[in-house]
């Protein structure tokens, strides 16, 4: 899999792409990751990639100029099977998406930018919106990386044990079970006697009534989709 | 205000930390962010800093102990006003989280680890858990850094222009009209003649509308919201 990702702060990216589980993808070519620096493909010879916005108003906006040429120019190159945009008023993004985004072949992602990015841009190019929930950020390059993350840790062999990504949270719909390890007893707090009982029944049943316990504490929303499946 | 981040791959976090709002907000000394080193804190002669789940199953879960020397040093140092744990199973993190959070004095953010962190240092030190959605990630990094992008922008003063962040999606339950620049024609796409116009008026009730009709579009949940106040 091939992620293109397009960024007018391409440096802010390095250090989470350098490390940990994405780190090893790369490391064993499960994945191929290049950073694009929008400047590079600005038209303006100051190599400005924003300008005021028509009508007023605080804030910069991404050109429409230098995101065509870099998208234009990579879709020659190769087909892309989406071409992401990261924006607040994105569909927020969850591990339905990573889990259908998972088996493309080719991806672009186009970081938005602090009061977004020329509309002719989403109109032409984009075909999906994502966000990382109701809240505003600095640009999108953060949720950029919050998608290359969750969708290369299910590439398979991304993951050192091949059972975790399944028993992750919501891949059923339900959180995690709470987890405890060494030592039994900490500041007085032991750990359930059921983990510690070596009887796998007893321990799976308690899990799963666990998992379902907090969901219905915690995410009322996704107990109820959890209760029509079941 | 004071942000500790603690974590098992400092290095992660990094490049976003010293870009952007944040890196200027660092600058000016709006903020103070230190990041922690999990391992150090470790009693382990390996700096080991997660162990087996007890009961079996799949992944690592983080330890106690490091973590608890790491806050309560901390916690001997001043007062924090929250501890905020980064997990799947947190609570979504929305603007409101944001701008709660950008009023606080110090506060700890401990990076959740995927599979999880012991239960009992959830139970007895963290005060708050927040997730970017119904997504797993490799670990609690990403969110962090989120969490850190979205509170140190709201601080005054972070950001250059300080109309901006009132202008906002989510501030008023409102996603942020389409945005235009220049220039007026490209590939053969007009911006729309009302913000070529000059009559702010205008502008303003085309913003408006096109705020509200988008959000109905794209997010019927915070339709219904606004709604409900207007």
């Amino acid at each position: 899999m091939r992620i293109d990702i397009i960024s007018g702060v391409p440096e802010l990216l390095r250090s989470p792409l350098e490390h940990s589980i994405v780190a090893r993808a790369r490391e064993k070519k499960l994945t191929e990751i290049f950073i694009h620096d929008l400047r590079e493909y600005s038209d303006d010879k100051h190599h400005k990639i924003d300008d005021y916005p028509y009508g007023g108003g605080a804030g910069m906006v991404l050109s429409p100029q230098p995101i065509f040429s870099c998208i234009e120019k990579l879709m020659s190159e190769r087909s892309y099977d989406e071409i992401i945009f990261t924006a607040a008023d994105g569909v927020p993004f969850k591990q339905q998406h990573a889990n259908e985004l998972s088996v493309k072949k080719n991806i672009i992602i186009l970081c938005g930018h602090y009061k977004g990015v020329d509309q002719r841009v989403r109109d032409m190019l984009i075909t999906r919106e994502f966000s990382v929930g109701d809240v505003v950020l600095s640009g999108g390059e953060l949720p950029a990386l919050v998608i290359t993350d969750a969708v290369v840790r299910l590439i398979p062999g991304s993951l050192g044990d091949a059972e975790s990504a399944l028993t992750d949270s919501f891949q059923d719909d339900l959180l995690e079970p709470p987890v405890y390890t060494r030592p039994s007893v900490f500041k007085g707090a032991a750990v359930p006697d059921v983990l510690l009982s070596g009887d796998h029944k007893k321990i799976e049943t308690w899990r799963s009534d666990m998992a379902i316990e907090r969901t219905r504490e915690r995410r009322p929303d996704l107990y109820k989709k959890f209760k029509k499946k079941n």
